[in-house]
């Protein structure tokens, strides 16, 4: 199991403040420094000012008819393949729930957006644009997605307050009018990576999903999104048992009349999971789970060792709360847990939302895909497990690292194969196609970064930071 | 006076024909063949996966945090430094007057769309993003672009049709809840370039603004666009006569009702232009004018050698529709126009829009306007103008062309120096800086595109037309 760390290992709090404040210093120096992150740049040939007549009028006038022409069949390939819309994702925020920092608005997420753009074309090739909006209610996000399609292959929406976020991303998944994927990547991409992550757990401790307890602390987006996906794998939704800050979730709460109403989403979990029909809080729902999945208060001792204790055998648990997690790794190890996750890449098993959307989406777009269905998702999570696999799973190696680029390889093929599988791909390339297309634009988008970096396009950082650059990209 | 084309250089129809054949052809070839014209690419350090601790989270969020401050102290500075919305504009367009081809909707006006970015980029360094939309009524273009401009420091609006596309611009530009500069290029980008044409064709022929009679004919979008800034420039309203497809525009027209209703644009050159009073067509209308402005049926023949004979002396006549202007340039010239430009690159005096918008948005941007002025417009127009004199002036060489790249220099600085005169510029750099800055941009935009085609990330055009591409890269 998973070996225990010595006391000398353990990071101090100071040290851990002190890791957390060197990337924020260096954000606040280096972003005005670049002015932000990325950047528009040509991908067609321009020779000279005569090539324009080809780009834009008179020439471009063709494409423009060829594409109505086909638009008026009922297809929309043409549209993919004259325009840059086969590689083009929209970044989608209103700026109510960025990181852990609330409801700042739509102008201050945007560094958020922008870097989620960066990771879209960095580990997956795709030309993502943040679009942060100042349209907040349900109906006026969904508006104005409806109304941002058609220059874009898909849509990510970010940092949406809950329970907003249910009805849009429902909403808009299920809308006819709506012809390209949309994905809320704190529910899909969140449980994405977490189900990958439990999957080999699993494996690793010998339980089957259909068989294990799992408990749940917090039920915001993201938990909620990973319990119907592991739901979705197999797991029985008598097994789960959903904590919010109110206690277990249960059909006969004092609260049960908001639950119902404003929020259906919980209110399905108080109403067909917890079928041992437990009361109480966090410590009468973790007795004899098999699994934690806390996504709550970002505040060690939020989980205690006694709750780790009172699990069944090599209990599973997944701490995610970030910055810093519901329990210390090390307390939650010394109190017996098995398998011991965090939302921390400076511990082992970081569950990290990169590692999935950049692969999911180079997938999608690649078969032109309608949508991003269910057994899509689950089709990554396999994926992402089956990378981590190849080196062996051990205690501390249950998901893969950013540095495997094969996992974004390997979530996109099997997102495109599952997309043609379920009739939801516009055109239909082989697994060996799937493959080429995916290795070939992520390489490109690191070999053209580095490019940028040597040919003084992308400049070299300030001496003043040099010091803390080092810091950050020594391990730990 | 302009000279006097022989028999031989006139173009005939085949060979006019030949020429437009070509780039349609390219582009039907070379637009799936690069996959689209743009792409998204990083512009800061990535040396490893560590670096997104710095552009993602945890750093990132102390940006956040900044720009909230920021904006809580009723600033906007802040969001411009650590993102890259200062220099970012949305080309928004819904499709509805795409070129001369109609209304062909969002999709097919995607590949116009992207090569307006191109463009942008090429030209003035912009970071511009081709936003089709699916919002078609008024206020759905209205409230889309209101809720899309949180990522972007300006919008461009784009072949809209007419009379919508008077209001949009309109109420947009007067909206305290917009805080960008929103333009709409078919109206104030040709109004810019046409303006600057004729400020330099005065000169030559040497009348004074002031006291020239105008006669345009069209009286759509760029047209009434232009007839306004040319009376804000000086020309009197009532030496401004407007015809459309039903003839002279005055107060008695059969159709006032629906002039006065429909087109108030249109309305008011009836009331207040042509202060002779003139009834009729194009013939009573022209009749002992210094200038005509044709933007309409684009046909050689619908402005005749009679027409031209019968203006004042030394005439004036812009026939700017495309792909054929309204009378051949040779025919205007045998009828006595002194002058003569069209909207054709192979004939010599092309109004041509792209030698306005990167440079007047570099200029925007680069103080971080709140809006575009009429006055700022005024400023283009005039440097524009200069560029061409620096070569000197001649009746076949009244505007620069798009491979003098000072002539977006000279905007950017224009531009930028009349935005912080009119108090609407949220920094106010120096003369210096304005040159600098926008010198330094617009290299860089050619220098890396340079650089993409020789490490060969554009890759070169396929050997089927490589005979066609140096067909249009040679003069007519």
């Amino acid at each position: 199991m998973q070996r225990v760390i010595d006391e000398k290992e353990k990071p101090t709090i100071d040290e851990l403040k002190r890791r957390a404040r060197i990337p924020s210093k260096l954000a606040a120096i280096l972003h005005p420094y670049y002015g932000g992150k990325i950047e528009v740049v040509p991908k067609c040939r321009v020779k000279g000012m005569q090539d324009f007549s080809i780009w834009y009028t008179p020439g471009v006038a063709r494409s423009c008819r060829i594409i109505e022409e086909d638009m008026k069949s009922g297809s929309m390939n043409a549209a993919y393949e004259h325009t840059f819309k086969w590689n083009t994702v929209a970044v989608v925020s209103d700026g109510s729930r960025v990181l852990g920092l609330g409801n700042i608005g739509p102008e201050a997420g945007l560094p958020v957006m922008e870097g989620k753009a960066l990771l879209f074309k960095y580990l997956g090739g795709v030309d993502a644009f943040p679009v942060c909006t100042n349209a907040h209610e349900p109906e006026e996000i969904i508006q104005f997605v409806k109304w941002l399609q058609p220059s874009f292959g898909g849509i990510n929406l970010e940092d949406i307050s809950q329970p907003k976020c249910f009805e849009i991303l429902d909403r808009l998944r299920k809308d006819k009018e709506v012809s390209i994927p949309v994905w809320h990547d704190d529910q899909q991409g969140t449980a994405a990576i977490t189900l990958a992550g439990l999957i080999n757990a699993l494996k690793i401790v010998g339980k089957r999903i259909n068989e294990v307890k799992i408990t749940f602390l917090g039920a915001g987006a993201a938990n909620i999104a990973i319990a119907r996906l592991i739901v979705t794998a197999g797991a029985k939704m008598s097994n789960v048992i959903m904590v919010d800050s109110k206690g277990i979730l249960h059909p006969n709460r004092e609260d049960r009349k908001i639950l119902k109403n404003k929020y259906p989403q919980k209110w399905e979990f108080a109403v067909r999971g917890n079928a041992e029909g437990k009361v109480g809080g966090l410590s009468e729902a973790v007795e004899g789970a098999d699994v934690l999945i806390a996504m709550s208060t970002p505040k060690p001792g939020t989980v205690t060792k006694e709750h780790v204790r009172s699990m069944a055998s090599n209990p599973i648990v997944f701490c995610c709360a970030n910055p810093l997690p519901e329990i210390w790794p090390w307390d939650a190890k010394e109190a017996g847990a098995a398998i011991v996750a965090t939302g921390r890449c400076d511990f082992d098993n970081q569950i990290n939302n990169s590692l999935g959307f950049p692969g999911i989406f180079r997938g999608a777009l690649d078969v032109r895909a309608t949508t991003i269905t269910d057994e899509m998702v689950l089709a990554a999570s396999y994926a992402i497990a089956e990378v981590a696999e190849i080196d062996g799973l051990r205690p501390d190696h249950i998901v893969p690292t950013m540095e495997q680029r094969e996992v974004f390889i390997n979530e996109a093929v099997a997102v495109g194969e599952a997309a043609i599988r379920h009739g939801i791909a516009r055109i239909k390339p082989s697994r060996a196609e799937l493959l080429e297309k995916a290795s070939s634009m992520i390489m490109r988008s690191e070999q053209m970064t580095k490019m940028l970096m040597r040919e003084g396009f992308i400049p070299p950082p300030p001496k003043e930071v040099r010091e803390d650059l080092e810091a950050i990209s020594k391990p730990h």
